[in-house]
């Protein structure tokens, strides 16, 4: 049994305030570009399915039961027992947690409280940039500003996190731009904008990207799955392999978020180059019963000391519950079968297990108690 | 035990309607560039192997026996008793038919009559197109009649497909093009065309398309494998991305059609789009043993209403005879491993199964009788 | 159980003459750019694990034992002699070696003298052009050497490797480059051109395909995972396609290796092009404990007698062990799991084993003695 005693959530959202009926609820199981299709359901997923599985009996029902029973429980707990119940069944003693848009969710201090755990913040580059952008004056000021936001942010939070891959896509020039160049594109990006409008200029994306590079902080990369109506390929982490490169041998860390359907790249690029760290995560939520074999996947490339865990959810806390009991499922099936079949010695299946559950979190962002006691489960 | 009581092929040809020698049959296991090379054959391949596991027993023989025994014994009955024993073997109670080239199979009708199933008819855009070009004087009359073709075609066909994945490759503008550029192009292609030539103008490609889609009926996208000497990269479906959001929001349903190697993308984009839907069907077919794996792949993404069982089988009631066993048995496999796992609820793995088999294709394409009696199995 | 008797690798290299430490034992486990991260070994990964799981017991020692005991059992035994222990226990008959370098690895004879085996060169084409090059003082003669040396080299090697995909990637115009162009090509490498320097112009690529091609010998082809440092996607065998198509029906067959990732699509080639052959071996010595499931994609598409058994091995006999150990056990997994379920008959995977194993290696590099005994496992 691969039992890892903490597991830190390397990359995830807070949870809604509100409480949700059945449509609103579903609306959060998956990004898609409209409603679901007239005689389906977003419940009928690997992730609803998931959802079903694991969340009832948290809240006292059955697993499986159907949806509606199950939103009726939420409600009658009120969103923050329920939310306290579900984070604290989740067994995930850490969480990072990306303090980007969508507004109203919990922050990290919130999620810590609701799940008796730790939480550290994790920076989103560009929405960093935009609320710079809502305050700042001229072109100068902005940059002077920006620059020091994220020199202040460094210091403060475990990690960047860049969303350039599902803005623009991945295929960006490796080198930093020039100072000019960013003068000009910050120029024109300002004079354009409108409050709330998105930073997606391929010039002051690769700006925030070697902004973040400098400050030696991890930077984690979102790849693959994540912006719904957007071409996926261009979010595929082999498109960075020249940025990679241009940033060897400097101090910070680069950790691909998702991956998938691209996961083999991203384990591929963690198994090259030193810096270059994967994620094991939200690619499960998102395939369910399928979690093990994608787990799988990545473990073929990807060196056992580079591969983080995380849920990458965001909004229901029941996606955290999810993210984390099929990954502690999945662990357990994967490494428990290449025991039994005498590939992997029981000792060495235990020790990866922690590692990715909360070791290589530690060591990547400098935390501390990763490796303490068991989780609330 | 998941064992769906009815089974609609969403995309297949007829077969062929000639007796058939050792050579002559195995050229229909796979499309190739070329004879097998010396020492090999297309019999020993997972097309193959499937079909001498599930066909010999619905003529009498013993499971695997030798292609050469196979093949005496299937002329011996002839290739009308064989055909009825085959497809009333597999199991198909409704067939969607591709009428298009090549020539000489059997139409909806006759394949109906002889799997004792209900069948109706796909109309293939670019066909259409090349008969309505073999009688028409100019450039005007081509184009009225194009259209006046498509518009007929929508009130009898339950669906379009569209081969121009195969012919162009799927990175075609996304835009309708103007009726200028249509103009030229049509003008262009029937001054150089001889009788008999192939459409494969990209302008034309998305005419046809618009016009497929203005119809609302829908539309079935060859995608993945399929044109065996051309680059299956052109193919994959992601590259419909920007086509796929050009038509959100219109009454056409798009179908894409076979997707392997690139079967998760074509489950993304079922995922995130509302008019999008997937095929499980002709990949298992090719792949044989591992039909259930790449099953449980395209699982992973696609939600469980927008998945479409097919076969496409051209040529060989022995290609919908493995189709359609190879599908049931991947179905109760993959399925069935959830629900002992308890991954999933029987209840909801029993109404997945049936959805996928024909509930699912009995809403898109309007289809009665989908939820009718149990197959001839 | 299915154990073929011989065993053919058909694309290996030697191994180190050299008494290896911990440090540059663990540094041949992996192509990396740059040593491991800190807090992590090249040990924690598949290869790592697959190698502690094969070789100790070669040596007289525990599977899984520590790295540092089973190296310090290495230096006891000498160099020479844990070499002799390992590639006898491999259980390879026949090897094919690329004599290309890195320099000081033991050379075929030498291989087949410590492994009880057969072994048999391979020419790395781009090596042969870089070693002419040294000697020819014109571009005239340098042109005329190579020509006389690819000839040469036909006459006595069983087939020709090429790194193209790997220096500048697979998308190189498929049709061969005119003499003026080539000449042309020539003489500004030559005169750009220090000692060592390595061949990567596309249009000298072109040109040592094609003359490789003339020479009718088997042409290897990289593909896939291989240039740690380059993007993985340039060699995706696809790209290869066009050229694929430009050298059918001519004598020389084209062999693709490793092709992980894209080993699909490596199968998919194979089945389509008479010509086109697939490997089955570095993929898994990069995969280890996933060896099965990587060996079940490439059988999905590939038809049997198109599939060839290698180890990529390169350096250390461990890897050697290893490639041959994966396979035979993914070999017994796949196939015997197919026996089990119905799929396939028990004969029938006898005899594809046996082709995979060496049959098919034995066919296209026109071998002798691959039905041999049973090997020394």
């Amino acid at each position: 049994m691969i039992d890892p005693p903490s597991l830190v959530d390397q990359y995830c959202h807070g949870v809604l305030r509100t409480e949700l009926g059945l449509g609103t609820f579903e609306a959060q199981l998956a990004r898609t570009e409209g409603p679901p299709a007239p005689g389906t359901t977003l419940f009928d997923t690997q992730t609803g399915f998931a959802v079903r599985r694991w969340c009832p009996p948290l809240l006292g029902l059955e697993p499986h039961c159907p949806p509606a029973r199950y939103l009726a429980r939420r409600r009658e707990l009120g969103v923050v027992e329920a939310g306290r119940r579900l984070l604290r069944g989740s067994g995930i003693t850490t969480y990072l947690v990306d303090t980007g848009p969508p507004g109203d969710l919990t922050g990290p201090a919130e999620l810590a409280a609701a799940g008796d755990a730790e939480a550290h913040e994790i920076v989103p580059l560009e929405q960093l940039a935009e609320q710079v952008a809502d305050t700042s004056g001229t072109v100068e000021s902005f940059l002077a500003n920006l620059d020091e936001s994220v020199h202040g942010a460094a210091a403060h939070a475990v990690a960047f996190a860049s969303v350039a891959g599902l803005r623009h896509g991945l295929a960006l020039a490796p080198e930093p731009p020039g100072p000019r160049e960013v003068r000009g594109a910050a120029g024109r990006w300002l004079a354009a904008r409108r409050a709330g409008d998105e930073l997606s200029d391929p010039v002051l994306l690769r700006h925030l990207l070697w902004s973040a590079v400098a400050s030696a902080r991890p930077l984690q990369l979102h790849a693959g799955l994540g912006a719904p109506g957007a071409r996926v390929d261009r979010a595929d982490p082999v498109l960075l392999t020249d940025f990679v490169r241009a940033t060897a041998g400097l101090r910070a860390d680069l950790v691909l978020l998702h991956g998938y359907p691209y996961h083999r790249h991203a384990a591929h690029l963690a198994g090259v180059f030193p810096h270059v760290y994967t994620d094991a995560g939200a690619a499960l939520v998102r395939t369910g019963a399928r979690a093990a074999t994608v787990l799988a996947e990545i473990l073929e490339l990807a060196p056992f000391g580079k591969i983080l865990f995380s849920t990458g959810a965001q909004g229901l806390p029941e996606l955290h519950v999810v993210g984390a009991r099929l990954f502690r499922e999945a662990l357990d099936r994967v490494l428990g079968t290449w025991v039994a079949e005498g590939a992997w010695a029981a000792a060495d299946a235990g020790r990866v297990g922690a590692m990715i559950a909360s070791g290589n979190a530690g060591r990547v962002y400098g935390l501390e108690r990763t490796g303490g006691g068991p989780g609330p489960r």
